[in-house]
This record gives structure tokens, sequence and C-alpha cells, in this order.
């Protein structure tokens, strides 16, 4: 019989791990206090489940989608579970509650992970009797489309619930990075917000256009990163590897830092009303919806891509 | 007849832009001081051309190299030029004088590139007859591969020379953004510095392997990144746009920024020997050029399933 694992909360990101962990064979319980989400949710699936099979990234989405089954209570949904992924709203009383009476309710042996975006699992963790066997489990959304998920121990997560959520991602066919202790902002939202951070001024001190700072991302930098990670890209870019690298550029990235003397302003109104207009001119605000479309079906054509390319080499 | 462009400098951004230049249709005359350069620049473009024809980029190598002539002088180069790429060594005395010397030999409407990563326009034409026509173009390598152009004008860089170069690299097929005054280290490269200094600083502090850390790009941030910016990313992120994003997770980016309460220190040598090693863990030395031929395939392929993409819709 397959193994089972839980998702607790049927938001975007939990519907996300149920497809991720049918898809990899594993039996799927999908619990929402609210019955009304639970069901919106099982339509949600079966239709992201749907693109994905025209897209040839499944084969059968009914067979996956047979293996998700929705729990009555959340008794019934951790019972006998190998793996609990906690999505529900991005709030720590919230979580905190859910957290106390999972403590009640699961097996000696379930490992749990939340998918916190932002919450500290130390805050969330503290006073549970299973504390050594919570973790952070952050995905990137929709996970069932980008496989990176940050696995963030609080100091008492033991070694082995970090080695076996690990296991069990790779299993799964996602991406597992250990961020080693717990930061503000984990490790990838901080790579993000470096660089959001730095083209919210750019375009506030007005050196470029938003639609400019955007292509020098998807017609520049962003062709390699989809492929290569920051440290690969600067390893193969000086004839003899990332210590030439670091000695011809380091210096000028060093001055670039030092550059800014003074931390970056809040995001503010009047910068932020300038960005909305200037998106809303490219974009107009009724047509979010239909370029969210288009996203997707790209994000699933690069997945694709992708794995054309690594069986082929 | 087909216009001439000329390209000054023939080592391997030289060689791309000559590239981009002929396969567009132009005419191209390459000139290096350097015969030997220049012979050796002639096999190099040879070979990228049959790289590019393998993979399906181009039609004919033969046609896009026969409309690439070595030049036997400068004046021969530049004669009735409509647009000269200068991409010869980087050092603004070398450049000084290769510009000193086109002052006298470049015709009424000639319009003129740098391709320097990192010397202000200002510092290289200030003093010259022909410095309204002249501004920084600055492309990432390959450029036959990767599109994005830098256009940086100095103060006294006419409108039209903007306005010039920017339809002559649409016309190629690049994708040319314009940084509307000079800063260091113009904007790719700010991107790029600020996402590495934060990668190098979360290696240090030993948050994070570098492999992990080279994942969270690669099979996280990069893949929407390849495709839209960080703008459109983040308008699309949230359910009315870029405004309720900002009023959302701007205070979180923000706090981020300020979590770092001393600037970066520089890429120091205990640290950059930790990564070199664990690279080269990663990546033996001797397998550094095998890499970097994948890397290049992996990129030529990129390209054709984004071309494939952009026809489809």
């Amino acid at each position: 019989m397959a193994e089972r694992t839980s998702v607790l909360g049927t938001g975007l990101v939990g519907c996300g791990w149920a497809i991720v962990f049918a898809r990899a064979g594993f039996e799927v319980t999908l619990y929402d206090e609210s019955p009304e989400a639970l069901d919106r949710a099982q339509a949600q699936i079966a239709s992201s489940l749907a693109d994905l099979a025209s897209a040839g990234l499944i084969d059968d989405a009914a067979t996956v989608r047979a293996r998700i089954r929705p729990a009555p209570t959340l008794a019934d949904a951790v019972r006998n579970a190998r793996y609990i992924q906690e999505s529900v709203f991005e709030d720590a009383e919230v979580k905190h509650r859910l957290f106390a009476a999972l403590d009640e309710l699961v097996g000696a042996q379930t490992l749990m992970g939340s998918s916190t975006s932002a919450i500290p699992p130390s805050q969330l963790t503290r006073d549970l009797a299973t504390r050594e066997r919570w973790l952070v489990a952050h995905p990137v959304n929709p996970p069932y489309l980008v496989p990176l998920v940050e696995l963030v121990p609080a100091p008492w997560t033991a070694p082995a619930t970090v080695a076996g959520v690990r296991a069990l991602m790779q299993q799964m066919g996602q991406v597992p990075v250990v961020v080693k202790r717990e930061l503000e902002g984990f490790v990838l939202n901080r790579l993000q917000g470096a660089l959001l951070n730095e083209a919210w001024r750019l375009v506030e001190e007005d050196y470029i256009s938003v639609e400019d700072l955007d292509k020098t991302v998807s017609d520049g930098l962003g062709l390699r990163w989809s492929f290569m990670g920051p440290f690969e890209t600067i390893d193969l870019n000086a004839p003899r590897g990332v210590r030439e690298y670091a000695e011809r550029f380091g210096p000028f990235y060093h001055s670039l830092a030092n550059s800014r003397t003074t931390p970056p302003a809040p995001w503010g109104e009047a910068l932020v009303s300038h960005v909305e207009r200037l998106r809303r001119e490219q974009l107009p605000a009724e047509e979010l919806d239909a370029r969210r479309a288009w996203r997707d079906r790209r994000l699933m054509a690069l997945v694709r891509h992708k794995r054309e390319m690594e069986r082929a080499t």
C-alpha cells in the first residue's frame, strides 16, 4: 500500500502540495476546517491536474487525482501519515492552534513541515511535545512546477527530521535545500529581496524604466539563472574558475555594494503609485488574469524543456 | 547594398557582436591592431556559427560568415559605417587612444557604442569632437545568445544617438534597455551584484552550502526570471497587482534589507578559498571546459525554446 502524506490547509499552496505528493505515488489526505474550502480545493486540484496533463507533464490526471482523499476530521487526516505538510493561513496564532492539536494526534514516527514563508520555525514549535519532528518546508508557488523547497530547522529540530524530510522531498521529485539555521526571510526571499530592493531603488532614482528593468532580467540575467546558480555562473565565467572571478571582479561588486550609503527606504506610496501606473500601462488590470494564465503556460513549457534537457545530458 | 557596421577589437565580445550584426544581414568589418588576433577571431566566429547552425539557431552559417570581412586598417574598417561597436581591451587608456583616432576617421553620420562593462561613458568620451554620437552599449556574453544590451549615454550624448542605437539594436534582434544616466555598474551588474553579495554573505555566515544556494536560484527564483522580470513577477503574484503586493510584502522586504546593519565586507581570501574548494568538489578544474560547453548548449536550447514560445503566443 502507498504511504500516506497529509496536507492541512487547502489554499493554493496546500492544493499544490497535494499534487506534488499524489504525482509521486503517495496517498494524500486533504483537510481544511472549512468544508466549503475543501470542496473548492478539489475543483482547483482537478483543474491544475488537467492543465498539467495537457502540457504533457503528467500522464494520467485521473490516477493522480484518485490518490487524493478529503478527510472529514483532523484526526482522520493525519492517522498513519508518514509526513504532514501544514499550509494553513499565514498567521502565527492560527498555526499555533493547529500545531497544538496535532501534538495530541500524530503518530510517533510522523515528520511535519510548515509551508510558512516568513515565520521562524522556533516561534511556531517551541512548546510542542513533537518539536523535534517539525521544521519549515517552504515551497515556491506552485510547487508542482517550481521544485525548490527550503528546509529550515528550529534549534531543537532533530537532524533525523531534516534528513528524513530531505529524502522524502527528493523522492517526490522536489529539490530540497537546507537552511542550516533559521534567519529572517530564509534564503530564497533574502536573495529575491536583495535584487528587488535594488530594482525599486533604481526605478525610484529614475535610472531606468520599470519595463526596461524587467527586460534586464528576463532577457539578460535570468537566462543562465534558470539552469545554473550564481556561484556556478561566476565559476564558469573566468578561465580558472571562481577564484579568478573573485580576484578580478570582487572589488567591483564590493564597490557597488558600498555605493549605497543608506539602507533602502520602504517602498513608499509615491513610488508604488508610479510603478503601478507604469505596470497598468503595460498590462491593464482586466488582463492580469489572462497574463497569469500565460505565465503558467510558460512555466509549464519551461519545466518540460528543462526535463528534456536533463534527460539528454 | 547592405549597410555596414564595424567591430573594433576581436576578443570574445567583439566576435560575438560580429555574429549579431552579420546574422541580421549587415555587412561587418572586423578590425584588430594585432593581425594574429584577427586571424584567431575568424576561426572563433566560424566555430560559433557552426554551433549556432547545429543548434538550429541560424539557417546558413556560410552566408552569415561571408558578411564578415577583416579590415586591414582602422580607416578601412570604419569607412561608411552606420555603426561602430568598440570591443577592445577593458582599459580606459587603450579605449581613449582608439576613440581619439576614430575622431579623425569616422563619417558625419556614424554612431558609436563601447562594450565596456564598467567604465562610465563620460570618462571615455569627454574630449572627443564626436562625443554626441558615443554611448556605452554593454552586452551580455555571448550577445548572439543573450539579447540584452544596456545603452548608457554620457551627459553630452545626443538623444538622437540613443534613439538611433536603440532602433538599430532592435533591428538586430537584440533587446536594448536605456540606462537614463550613468551610474557605477550600470543596471544589470547592480542587480547581479545585489544578489551575489547576499549569496556570498549567506555562505560566509554558514546559513547554506554553495551547492544549495545555487539550487535556490536554478530550481527556484530563476525559472520565472528567464521569461519575466521582477516587477512583472510581483505584479502577477497578488490578486490586485503590484500595489497589493507592495502593501503586503513591502514591509517584509524592507525589514530584510535593514537586517543587514553593516555593508558587505570584500569577498575575503578565506571565503574565496572555501567557495573554491566546494566548487572544485562539485566540478574538478579539469572539467571546467566541458561544463562551459554544457552551459553553451543549454543556453542555445533555452534560446530556441524561448523563440518557439514567443512564436506560439
